[in-house]
């Protein structure tokens, strides 16, 4: 299965071997990146950006990669997160296929791709190959920490296991734990991909990608990511015209929306390991920072020690809900810190934070003004 | 296709030929239904019930089958719907497998399933065949039709296409139209049960049943007809005792959400017929009340003659919002109705109904003690 690297990563070589939170080891195993900005003389100026589930280090473009990245809006000289200022790292997730190892990566024994073969990967061991490409960039202290999404969730396991690593933390439509909705929905999505013949196991290659249950999964998501309201504007009842329908289908694409899922799932099928989606979906519902407190997960967010925070969160989010991101803003301030809890009306729902930059933005660029 | 036909179930024999809305005629076809209690003197104590997408007509127990139905805590003497005042009648609509001619049924000309062969079915058919069997059991005007989800788009097609035909309307979790959120969870559920090998083209019999498929759709309903909040409380991030796990399975069921999920899907999977779930799912995105007056929804409801009218919705409802039930109330009150909207605070979701017998029971009642 072929990785899909952006062409300006750099890589850390993680320490070897790599003992995993949940049993098994790797070996010779790396965590692509990206940078931008520069380092100041103190190297006080670090900012560390943890993804979701899918996307990859290149948030922006940068010499090495002048195509732009996914949070391109936000990231860059002169906008929210401002690389005039700050040193900006941004990590590919340990387990996803964009650079770092994972799945698809080459077994270090025999050259094949690790496949099921991989260790149980849970969000602590993202949150701890994060931290060794921070240290190895020889940045004793991030300013900040700032996470979306599963990046919510790694950039809490972060402070916790690596306390003073961070000074500050934004925390992005992300959650202290996972909740049923949104395992029942992730379960579906491994379902679905799992339940395509071709999936086999976890042993297919190029010709033989599972690609329907990749995109029964991805619509899933898409209609999980947005809102039923952002809809109802942007489609309404709106149909196909008829050069784009399939009348010998009788159960074919009809209204926009449905053509706007088959969209994006076309754009990310064969652009992303089944496997790796398969074990970053499973870490998520894994993840609960009040794990190591009985389930505490209050008492778990209370254990981080960090100086100022601010948790945002979107109305419309069904999939990372408004209560959860009140709860990281409640728990980090029972911890002492100086937290915030910012509810944003955006219509977008939990994918909102790639697209409303108009509320994000001023939102993201205040906050690291006061740091 | 084996049919699922309660054994109380009576038969109405439709006219025939049947022209359906949207072309395509059936011959010989008929309606399955039940009824409870006394039709009095003077005919005007009947109330007819239309149903969600998959209930049968067994809305409660009565001498010819004792067994509980799907709304039993609803309906029976002394309830809610007091069938020692009222005469009640619960239609199965038409296209489904449980009695009512659908694709599952003999073809009158081969005796073998109509499956694909079978004409687009249209919420507006279901109503004009339920308005076919009030006819012939010699009720000049029902006092009241009651729809529940879907039967809530039926129960409004049976008031529109056929003024004078009912007095009084309550419309439980019901919609207008059909929004793009919940025509995109269809859209993937019929996704899931076309992309079944099994399923065949519509072309499977007992043994090759498109289970996988139809275990997917029926999750996938399940999560949009309950609400995150109810999940939150009922199951949290509980796991599964050892012995209910295979530990063979690296991506099996660890959740107890999980588990609940699949036990619904089990039990609904083998009792539907997947060409029956298409056809009626299909039916319901295309509906909309304003398509006769140009898409413009409140025009095709102010057209609606009712006297009085109850539109109740549930605040935790995804799939058919609370702005859909108002909107039916202020629509029906455009078009004279005394009309009222209700919404409840329900944590069960769009399937509150089914469940939350001590709010809905209460409204029901109350309203039918008016007229």
């Amino acid at each position: 299965m072929t990785e899909f690297i952006p062409p300006g990563s750099r890589f850390h070589a993680l320490s070897s071997p790599l003992p995993m939170k949940r049993g098994g080891t790797l070996h010779g195993a790396r965590i692509a990146y990206e940078t931008w900005g520069s380092l100041d003389a103190a190297r006080g100026n670090a900012i560390l950006v943890l993804t979701g589930l899918s996307p990859d280090a290149h948030a922006a473009s940068h010499q090495a990669d002048p195509s732009a990245g996914w949070w391109e809006a936000m990231l860059g000289p002169g906008k929210a997160i401002d690389t005039d200022r700050w040193f900006v790292v941004c990590v590919n997730s340990l387990g996803s296929c964009k650079g770092s190892t994972g799945p698809a990566s080459p077994h270090p024994d025999d050259g094949r791709p690790w496949r099921l073969r991989f260790p149980d990967l849970s969000v602590e061991d993202v949150a701890d190959t994060a931290a060794q490409v921070v240290r190895a960039l020889g940045i004793g202290q991030l300013a900040c920490v700032i996470g979306n999404s599963m990046g919510g969730m790694s950039a809490l396991a972060f402070l916790l296991r690596h306390p003073g690593l961070a000074r500050n933390h934004v925390n992005i439509s992300g959650a202290a734990r996972a909740l049923p909705f949104s395992i029942a929905i992730r379960s579906l999505q491994r379902e679905a991909i799992r339940l395509d013949p071709d999936w086999n196991g976890g042993d297919y290659d190029e010709d033989t990608y599972p690609e329907s249950g990749m995109r029964m999964a991805r619509k899933l998501g898409v209609i999980t990511y947005r809102s039923a309201l952002e809809w109802d504007g942007r489609f309404g009842r709106v149909r196909l015209d008829s050069d784009r329908r399939d009348d010998e289908d009788p159960f074919g694409l009809e209204f926009e929306v449905e053509s706007y899922l088959e969209g994006h799932a076309r754009r990310f099928v064969r652009r992303f390991d089944p496997n790796s989606y398969l074990y970053l979906s499973r870490s998520m519902d894994w993840f609960d920072i009040g794990e190591s407190v009985g389930g505490d997960t209050d008492a778990g967010l209370a254990r981080i020690r960090v100086e100022k925070a601010l948790a945002i969160g979107v109305e419309t989010d069904i999939l990372f809900p408004l209560q959860q991101q009140r709860q990281i803003a409640d728990g980090l301030r029972a911890g002492g810190a100086d937290a915030s809890f910012l509810p944003l009306p955006s219509p977008q729902g939990h994918d909102a934070f790639l697209v409303d930059i108009a509320r994000f933005g001023p939102a993201v660029a205040e906050f690291l003004q006061t740091i």
